[in-house]
């Protein structure tokens, strides 16, 4: 065990587009962590070095980082409405792996919000008092998580997006960027809410959200072209 | 005089929901003061104790934390467009308590900023100089006070708001969560902006305004259920 | 040149109106600069102090304050589609000043951004990692500039605009408060994104864009009256 904790401050990142390149920076500038190197499935490795370290296949990870010594962050963003970020966070996990949670230096958190595991926070995002957050969940710069928000778990809020108090985020939904939800409602699992959108009532599941007050698109979330 | 200034650091917050236990814990967490208690009017009390303080009835608050020994803290929010957070205001004023104002040490202010009494200003908002609150505003998290912002009293500022420089915010009057409100306008008394509502001209006394740009409701701002 | 260095730190600021008023007091309240003076052209003055420094004619400020021992900060706001603020940019650059460039110690940024000279970047402003402004570029308060993103010269971001990944704003063009721009699109240049504005696609130059989401106006941006 103490060597384990002596080792696990060094982090494997999946992903290898700019979202990834953006989380391994931060993570090397501004937090305890060492980024030793950024994994992906194979066919999609397009270079060998992401930010001056190896790029491995997913599929030969454990050799070289085995979960034992490195844990892991998966920085994936949105695309099928969290739904890849979901599987390759759980297949990292089924391989053993233990995950950080990123938070920026200039994020605004209180003691008594939670986190989850393997989320990623950014600069100026606000998490109010009394908020939480499932695991894997991202929420953007400037974002403002209002004081006993939920969200739960694979979500994504966008930058800027504001939530007012007491509202639920559920599972896997997307908040685009900038929209504003609105106090003490719920965002039904699996919904996009669009960018600039104005959700001021609950929402019904796997639903696209549009315009100022937001309305239901007649297209499912889940057929979005992410 | 000596005595009075040691005791006043001691602080009665008005209110009890969950906009009290936010502004009740900010409060602990991030300020000057000690919270002693929570007070509301009797017939709202559901519980004798909040953030492990008691909760105790309006009608006996003299008795037990007189107003010459502890200052107070209205933590209302927007109901009844601002009038029951005010009428609270003046009740506590007319026993001779004095009130505090919270401002986030995560808020960003100028010294040429004004800040009246009762104000509560939270994390990541911002005041630009040249800028003034009158008493009993409140600013929330990530809201957006620019340069020669003039805001009255008893208004209230949601999260995310962006309101231009030179504008003027009359009393009353509440802007709701990450809307906007142009540059160099007045907005009139007892207005209601709806979520997400760009305002983009000056506005009518007791005026409901929704969407982007936003057009005036046929409802008055004052029949609305809040 | 040691003399240079020694005395660049003394700025003036062309402008006199309430924009430069407040950048004025931000580089005197927040910034290793000096401001000894304010300049404009000569039927613009309407007082020969301001902030307690001398406001001199533009005509002869190179009598007072040489390029030679003095640095320029143009402080014009959005007029004529930022072109305002680029001719009394250029024509300070004629006659041989340096410009210094603003960064409030409230901003974030990282060191991989790139700023450019004659910049002002406002309180709570967001530069994520990957982002690079060119010159003469405003970024005003608690705007997101996301990862990615490239501002060219004279654009101007208004207070809590947020731009996404990857984004390009393209020369002069202006993005209006709290509007929204997605990820991986072109703003044209010269346009003009209105006050809550949603853009979700690419636009044409000159444009006036307005509301959620953004359609084009018929009016060409360069004839708004601004």
């Amino acid at each position: 065990m103490t060597s384990k904790a002596a080792v696990s401050k060094k982090v494997v990142i999946f992903g290898n587009g700019k979202f990834a390149e953006l989380v391994g920076y931060l993570v090397q500038q501004d937090s305890e962590y060492e980024v030793v190197a950024f994994t992906v499935d194979r066919p999609f490795i397009d270079s060998d070095r992401l930010l001056d370290v190896p790029v491995i296949a997913f599929d030969e990870v454990t050799d070289h980082f085995p979960p034992e010594s490195y844990q892991m962050l998966v920085a994936l963003g949105y695309l099928q409405v969290n739904g890849l970020r979901e599987r390759k966070y759980t297949e990292a996990k089924e391989l053993g792996y233990q995950f950080i949670s990123y938070v920026s230096s200039r994020a605004s958190t209180w003691p008594n919000v939670h986190i989850g595991e393997n989320c990623i926070i950014f600069e100026q995002a606000v998490l109010q008092p009394f908020s939480s957050l499932g695991d894997n969940v991202i929420v953007r710069s400037s974002a403002h998580v209002s004081h006993h928000v939920r969200v739960a778990n694979h979500a994504f809020i966008s930058a800027g997006v504001t939530i007012g108090g007491g509202t639920t985020i559920s599972e896997f939904s997307f908040v685009g960027l900038n929209a504003t939800v609105r106090d003490n409602i719920t965002i039904g699992p699996k919904c996009f809410v669009a960018a600039g959108a104005a959700v001021i009532a609950d929402t019904e599941d796997d639903g696209l959200y549009i315009g100022v007050p937001a309305k239901r698109h007649p297209k499912p979330a889940s057929t979005m072209d992410l």
